[in-house]
């Protein structure tokens, strides 16, 4: 089945993704942190006997013994994370055979759930996780405080153990510079704005990633209503703000979106840099009506399958140059 | 018959056109500087009395009578110089029906007679301005010095009052560096180097004029085999260097030229500068056998046909944006 990046969902056209993590711990081993190979070894037994007994098809990565390559692609994909591929402790990721579900086994936690679809899914996407949760919560035995909820590696995840976020593609507030505005009355409402990979990663192409901060205090429920209320107030604004943007430079923003349009089916050589702003622009052309030759869930896909893991390792070489080249001829052979 | 610029000729990738003027003035009349109406329109009368009786037929141009487009558009195709299109006094041009010949009468000189074609085609050139001259001779009193030759308005051009000049495209030397020692030592030799509109014009689109400076104390035959001569060698330094870019850069070389035709293919808005720097990529892909979605021949034709007066021409507005967008347009259409 389409991974997230090679789908569309709800309002597409500015929210990229919806995920979900849960944080879960088991009772009486040591966090991640901590534990020994052999406790990882245990984690890992425990939650794979969960699994198989499971109605859900996984397909099992072992960190160990996966290329640094193969461990960027997921990283690339979203379904690990950057610590996650450079444990030094047993770990294993599960990923669904449906490419919706992913979990880490020994990342910061002993197990993280994610699940991810594409565009704004926040009810379809906390129904799937639930529903793993439930099911593992059944088969394992989670360290749940009485009081506080889940117990987890950091407190900032301690309660519900939960964070959703949303990729979303907001050129016109960047270009109105009212990121800046927006975001930080985003962040005094207790969520976050990253770059696309996450904590520390800058953003690239105009996405970002808004999520939740808090975990304790308030029920999944509740978390989601308010997130998801605060995102579908960013798409407004970032609708209301493209199509201003169509009005006051027409032309000029057509000039930009085709010129963009015209580097990319045509270079030979491309940086990572340059590719996720040029489909930015292609992204926003196509939300606008001034582009039609390519889908959203292609520019989705490029992005992803031009990162560097995944250029590199459809081919041999994996110097710089050689990758560029490849980008080029990639995005090329899509447009 | 296509004019120059519709056409190509021999070495049409480095030389765009061959030309050559010839200045000539009659006995007894002042200097277009000099003169008053009456000696102005005398000047024509006799030259259109001359012209009419000649095997060769012209279309005149009262330059009392034309609109500034109108003549700027004949500055462009250069059938006609800038001063001349801002002359005072009574003054007209004659162009062959061919496109091969035009004479302007009250320019600096009487008569300034010039020839042009595509390509290096020093013979061609010379052979055609020689049986117009001779032509005019017989039926004009020309003011010829026994010991110095034909007298001009300017001293420069005492003598045989030639110019002879190849509009050349120099990408490779100019991108080696190679431009400022080739020029240097083409000027040591009594010849000039100069933009493509003339004295006083900067170079564009990496296009070079070359012409002699000396007009006295060599006849024709000798001043149009030097000049040929050092062209020659232009010639074989730009192919040369063009070959070594192709080895030395390859990739990056392919690169560069085709972002330029995918910006020429899909700009809304494109300034003139612009334009003649992506065309020379262009055209430099073309002879190199990376690009092949245009011929010489329209790329030359962009040039002249996207220049301020005849995009102004073509369409009502004449305000820069909107010339910037039929720029634009018409380049986008001829790809």
């Amino acid at each position: 089945m389409a991974k997230w990046f090679e789908d569309a969902g709800k309002n597409s056209d500015i929210v990229l993704s919806t995920r979900i993590r849960f944080a879960r711990n088991l009772k009486g081993i040591p966090y991640p942190k901590k534990m020994t190979a052999e406790d990882a070894k245990r984690v890992i037994a425990l939650v794979e006997a969960a699994l198989e007994e499971m109605n859900y098809t996984f397909t099992k990565y072992d960190m160990q013994k996966l290329s640094p390559n193969e461990k960027e692609r997921l990283v690339e994909e979203r379904y690990i994370s950057p610590d996650f591929a450079s444990s030094k402790i047993p770990s294993c990721a599960y990923i669904s055979d449906d490419n919706n579900v992913s979990i880490m086994v020994n990342e910061e936690d002993h197990i993280r759930i994610q699940c991810i679809y594409a565009g704004l899914e926040d009810k379809k996407t906390y129904d799937l996780i639930s529903k793993i949760d439930t099911y593992l919560s059944e088969k394992l035995d989670y360290a749940i405080h009485e009081k506080y909820g889940h117990l987890t590696s950091c407190l900032t995840n301690v309660g519900t153990g939960m964070r959703i976020s949303f990729m979303m593609h907001l050129p016109a507030i960047v270009m109105f510079k009212a990121s800046e505005g927006i975001f930080s009355a985003i962040s005094k409402l207790g969520l976050t704005v990253r770059g696309m990979y996450g904590e520390g990663t800058k953003s690239a192409g105009h996405l970002f990633q808004i999520s939740n901060q808090v975990t304790l205090g308030k029920d999944e429920n509740e978390i989601i209503n308010d997130i998801t209320h605060v995102v579908e107030g960013v798409i407004a604004k970032e609708k209301e703000l493209r199509q201003e943007l169509l009005n006051q430079k027409g032309l000029v923003l057509e000039d930009k979106i085709m010129r963009s349009f015209g580097l990319l089916k045509n270079a030979r050589i491309m940086q990572s840099k340059e590719m996720m702003n040029l489909l930015s622009d292609l992204r926003l052309g196509l939300s606008l009506g001034i582009t039609q030759n390519i889908s959203l869930k292609d520019i989705t896909r490029l992005m992803i399958m031009a990162s560097r893991a995944h250029i590199s390792s459809s081919e041999t070489s994996d110097a710089p140059f050689e990758r560029d080249v490849e980008r080029a001829k990639l995005i090329r052979n899509t447009l």
